[in-house]
């Protein structure tokens, strides 16, 4: 039988030992788990540019438990929780939005339970580190075969905290997007997709608008090395979003903008 | 039977190749360990650092064989040591104090042997990279079933480099605490407990008297969400040990506290 | 048996999630193979860097699958490969030189396939990212047993685009080298030996000429704790090149020297 997986997502950053310690403590619960941390750069604290990165990689990893924390609220009244989803997959992680489109794109949530008092937990937990305390021990559990309704008490799905990431919207013959994500070389992802841009053609030029109602017009084309050097190019990236990037170099800053501004997308 | 476990800590950072080199080497020669990275984010050079952090880590970690590389002294007299602990863990790593705090934390040394000339390093044993040459492949071979008599030659553990880090005093009903660790988010930890600050009562207000004679009142708070946005407060982090944070901000920076910095705390 | 082996080098950094997306790709795929990440900080875009690290890398590898993703052709006509070298590795990678001296360093190449249209290949492939779409899954089928002959077309190794690192002259005394890597220390390896410096002796001084026709004298020492702190240094590094460094600095900082710079040394 393969071994199970448990995959990592978190803001800890890799300066500290933080995930080296979740580590240790799912290795002493789970021995045989497999970890794949999918990342641990998320900004800290942005529970919605967590929520965003976990949806989009999940599809790609297998199927197993998926251990995600980006928890402003760690140690408050926020509510710890483990999630059943319909693809068969389990979320664990805070109930702040984090899990939310995760478990919309898995299909919907089948069984929900309230971990914070977990009989899984390190004892005693600490207020400000339960991804050590609560959430790996929990994540390590279930991945060793314990079943959901003994890793929390059972808690009715439509309680918890939904997040909804921005839709694009048409107006005037323009695409409204919002910036849905920025990588580390400075890439703009988009949350709209190419077929919500009217008579978007390759090779064509695009008007977009920018915050403060600057212009910048941009080829669409398939891939950076289609674009010169230092050009400004549209492009449909990897999740087939729109996104906004410079061939070698950094588009946040060149075009100063960031995540969450809105921009204006039209033929040229 | 469990793969056997290798954490491994050191200052080498992630940006160049030298901690995927020595996951190799261990792969080559144990193929069947499982590594867990505990923080290669330690500051360079800085045994000190390495040795608080490995101490504080290794509790939550599997029983298994401990890599810990902070080396500023690779190359010269310095020694390169394993240590069989009384909890069963076994320490490798450079003779500097590094590795004191946690074999004093796992009960003592019960065997130790110099590993400068070990069977099972690296032939030629470079004088710049001995994480990759002597002391991940010493590692991987207890990790295999080596015996530590097989891996170095006898040491006496009283000659071991002592490393003591600063207890905390008592002084005209003040704590005079030292600054332990700055971790990546610019929070403070102090070498000092809650229960060693007298009157100390959560929600209560205490006086921090900053180097330079600074003084910052806080709160005593259970955890970063009781606090405001850029408020500071002094919590009991996840070691059980006093700390001091801004809630959204990097206490380090702004308070201007740097390791090893003298603390004095005394209700307010 | 022993699981199998991928190695995976790239310059996608771990702030975003690409490395974690990849990871969780090969898992699907190949549930057995243990992944050990050589490093993901090469320097964006540059093929040369990385190519120059993963000849070195790999000798202290298993032998496995080597998967390595340094593409800012990625989505152009550059072709993606698969070799089989007389050592028994494989590489998997972009055909833009990043192979070339591991393959050279590993015997040759004995058969070689083009990628590009891989039956392994997740569909649809996307323009921008083909370390998750195409690269990734082939090393995962690869190491899960599939012959090479499966995973794409027949190509003729000699078609393969070339690269040359550089190689150092000697010219009235002197030798004329390059600086062939900068690690995250700063210190600066050159592509020189010390057996190619005349009268080069341990604890004798060399007259470094840098960029500009500043001159740097340095003395040649075994290890870093040999020199006093501050001092600069020439020493014999972990792979037998030669390299500068500063004793708890950071030479290429301080000397305003950067990879492929020329520099000349002779005996001082």
């Amino acid at each position: 039988m393969a071994d199970p997986v448990i995959t990592f997502l978190s803001d800890y950053g890799l300066q500290d030992e933080f995930v080296g310690v979740c580590h240790g403590v799912i290795a002493r619960i789970c021995p045989r788990a497999r970890v794949i941390d999918l990342s641990h750069g998320i900004p800290r604290h942005d529970a919605r540019a967590g929520a965003a990165i976990l949806a989009d990689a999940l599809p790609f990893a297998p199927v197993g438990v998926h251990l995600a924390v980006v928890d402003p609220g760690v140690g408050s009244a926020r509510r710890a929780v483990a999630l059943q989803l319909a693809d068969d997959r389990v979320l664990v992680g805070p109930d702040n939005g984090l899990l939310a489109p995760a478990a919309a794109a898995g299909g919907g949530i089948t069984e929900a339970v309230d971990i914070g008092g977990s009989r899984f937990a390190l004892k005693p937990v600490s207020a400000t580190f339960h991804g050590r305390d609560i959430f790996a021990p929990v994540a390590a559990a279930i991945a060793a075969g314990a079943a959901l309704a003994e890793a929390g008490d059972p808690l009715d799905p439509g309680r918890l905290v939904s997040l909804a990431l921005d839709e694009p919207r048409v107006r005037d013959g323009a695409v409204i997007a919002h910036v849905r994500h920025v990588d580390g070389f400075g890439n703009l992802q988009l949350n709209a997709g190419p077929q919500q841009v009217p008579e978007l053609q390759p090779g064509g030029v695009v008007r977009l608008e920018l915050p403060g109602g600057r212009i910048q017009l941009a080829p669409y084309l398939r891939t950076f090395a289609d674009a010169d050097e230092g050009e400004v190019l549209l492009y449909e990236d990897a999740q087939h979003r729109l996104a906004i990037a410079i061939r070698h170099g950094d588009a946040a800053a060149a075009l100063g903008v960031k995540r969450d501004d809105e921009l204006r997308i039209r033929p040229a």
